[in-house]
């Protein structure tokens, strides 16, 4: 008989990966063959509160299923934003969950997620701890952002690097045809991290220099450096790309685009921006006169499965893998990391972290990763990136476009 | 001795297809064996004017350099936006040209474009006539608009409207994560012509049933129904996606987004819109208070290289030779069409049509293609469309982004 039933959830935002990670818990949960329910949280653990799971135990056995689900982006098991209380101030919710895993002999609950919902895995398997609880509680990280401490990187980072590069490169080639001067501010996902902009670098080919230059938030944005930036770029070249990072603000903090119009605020209390690319096409335009426009690259970095980095995908599946074998370890209270062993040749391997290290902890662009002029990266920062988006994902089509799987039809 | 000279354009806007046709130009010019000299205008026929052009005979030999052309997106060669002047007004602009076509002995004029390059062709064609030249003026049409009387159907638009279906998927997956209200306004190109918008409805799948309203600009859009068309969407699914073309009208004709302050306008006067998907996200909002968001396609929809249409790719090509046929069998002012034989199984056939016939028309969607609500499309139009976007490109990537390539190092 077998004796481990698990519970997977997903949570945040989307990412191109995150079902890869899903698909290495499953698969590792069917090899072990000690699992006799692998249960799936729909919309993570707001959607467990309201008892909605279903069981995975059958599901994904063949190849073709589990190539299917690894390429479909977004979230398989839909997600939440919810923020676990805490159970001194609502004891209740955690007596709700605790009770399903009770009734449901529950041995390990895997939760792949960002900052918040590490957040939830330290909460609860600290509720587990006093309450004497043996589940074993592991937080599979997953963002574009790349904001995790504790790993080298996260998956998902690596897929959304790789469009943005394409993105940034096919932009410049979209503008590069007529023969006059032109501005082009491409907007980029990241509210205090850098990294997804500063991955527009991975662009630059033989045959392309954009972008010219990179703007992240980790240092102050100052509107006449912005000016001289783009003066000195105009002495060598008439089309001009700029990367920049919807979170950049200026020397007293504030967010660029906080007075705008569009400017809202997420669940956590987090300024959701969309302004800061019309921001910048804005000052542009009122100091040079000529074509300028803004582009803002929008939900798709973050859900653009059909151009997955492979690096990514597989490492996502594998650190979903090792999630199953930390589990079955005894270990609680754990994310699984990533650590570079080196970068060329690319080699890394997967170790545990305490998730209370992690949780609600933020990692930026270290400050001597960006050029000294503040408008671009410098090499370490190119040598970091380069391998995470390396390699394509062969997916399947269908009429023509991405053939991506969904539970659409069990809701 | 080889007897014929020409000379190659491209002008407009870009386009994932338009080097494809300058493939299929190049190639069959080679394989005649006889063009001594192939020449590339370098920004279209502005560059001509200022005597910018260089040789093409001696590039692209091998099938390695041809594929790595048709796989790159935008103008190998530069574009421009600019409209010839008649020669009543302005003889010297016509004298200056065809002195340098009489330099050169030039037989043969290629240009690769939209409305406004037919227009080039025509007063060139017209020209020559009168000063009984026999050089042969031939167009080769392409945009993503698909807006071009005569042809079935333009080059460029497949590969444009395989991504727009793609994105549209994406964004689906993207905003289906959440248990929450949510209306996500897509906005895609097209001025007056709603195919590319329409193109949207292909993301329909067995996992995915949006989007769940298109609208076009052949129709007025009222506001009211948008309303309407909403509330009776959420009766059956929480996260509606809206496809709207930027340039959707009201009932008097006025541009929805005529008073938005990033209205700017073309050389041609044309409104150049970039707010109909903020205008609606706004109006959505105030009625229905739940998350909105928009999201602008922007220029990718037609530079996306890496996402490109085999269909359409591999037809830009054949028209691409089919022109330097044409030219060689003697005809002048042609613009070369695709005449579509049936849809099931997918046939078409190149033939030759009067440019005169077709500059600066314009084709839209048929009333009678749109449904009666006029919030999404019938049979008739998917029909037509899905055979467009089949097949994918297996283009070449190095470093991890697209091997595209490009002439700055010429320039």
């Amino acid at each position: 008989m077998k004796k481990r039933n698990c519970f997977i959830g997903q949570s945040g935002g989307p990412t191109v990966a995150i079902n890869a990670s899903l698909a290495g818990i499953i698969t590792k949960c069917h090899e072990t063959n000690e699992y006799d329910h692998i249960y799936g949280m729909i919309n993570g653990i707001k959607g467990l509160l309201e008892d909605n799971y279903f069981d995975l135990v059958d599901m994904f056995k063949t190849q073709h299923d589990i190539d299917l689900l690894m390429q479909s982006p977004a979230m398989y098991l839909g997600s939440c934003r919810y923020k676990l209380p805490d159970y001194q101030s609502d004891p209740q919710t955690y007596m709700t969950l605790f009770s399903i895993f009770d009734k449901l002999n529950i041995t390990d609950f895997f939760y792949i997620g960002g900052n918040d919902s590490m957040d939830t895995v330290a909460k609860l398997s600290h509720y587990a701890k006093i309450m004497k609880s043996d589940i074993h509680f592991i937080g599979i990280p997953k963002t574009i952002d790349n904001d995790l401490k504790g790993t080298d990187h996260t998956p998902g980072f690596g897929s959304a690097a790789k469009y943005v590069a394409t993105s940034m490169l096919e932009i410049a080639y979209d503008s590069s045809i007529y023969k006059l001067n032109s501005i082009t501010i491409v907007e980029i996902m990241g509210r205090n991290a850098g990294w997804l902009t500063a991955a527009s670098a991975l662009a630059r080919s033989a045959h392309s220099d954009a972008p010219d230059l990179i703007y992240l938030p980790e240092v102050p944005f100052i509107r006449e450096n912005f000016y001289r930036d783009i003066e000195e770029v105009f002495k060598t070249k008439k089309n001009i790309i700029v990367a920049v990072s919807e979170g950049i603000k200026d020397e007293d903090g504030e967010y660029i685009d906080s007075k705008s119009k569009y400017a809202k605020r997420d669940v956590f209390g987090n300024i959701l921006h969309s302004g800061t690319g019309k921001a910048l096409e804005t000052m542009a335009y009122e100091r040079f006169k000529c074509k300028v426009r803004s582009v803002e690259l929008n939900v798709l970095q973050r859900s653009a499965g059909h151009l997955a980095s492979k690096v990514d995908l597989d490492e996502a599946y594998m650190i979903g893998q090792y999630a199953v074998e930390t589990a079955m370890k005894g270990d609680s209270a754990k994310m699984i990391i990533v650590k570079r062993i080196s970068d060329d040749p690319y080699q890394i391997e997967c170790l545990t972290m305490d998730v209370n290290a992690i949780a609600n902890q933020e990692r930026c662009v270290p400050i001597d990763w960006i050029n000294e002029k503040h408008n671009y990266i410098n090499d370490k920062l190119y040598d970091y990136l380069y391998p995470l988006i390396q390699g394509e994902v062969d997916i399947t089509y269908k009429n023509g476009i991405p053939n991506y799987i969904s539970i659409q039809h069990l809701k």
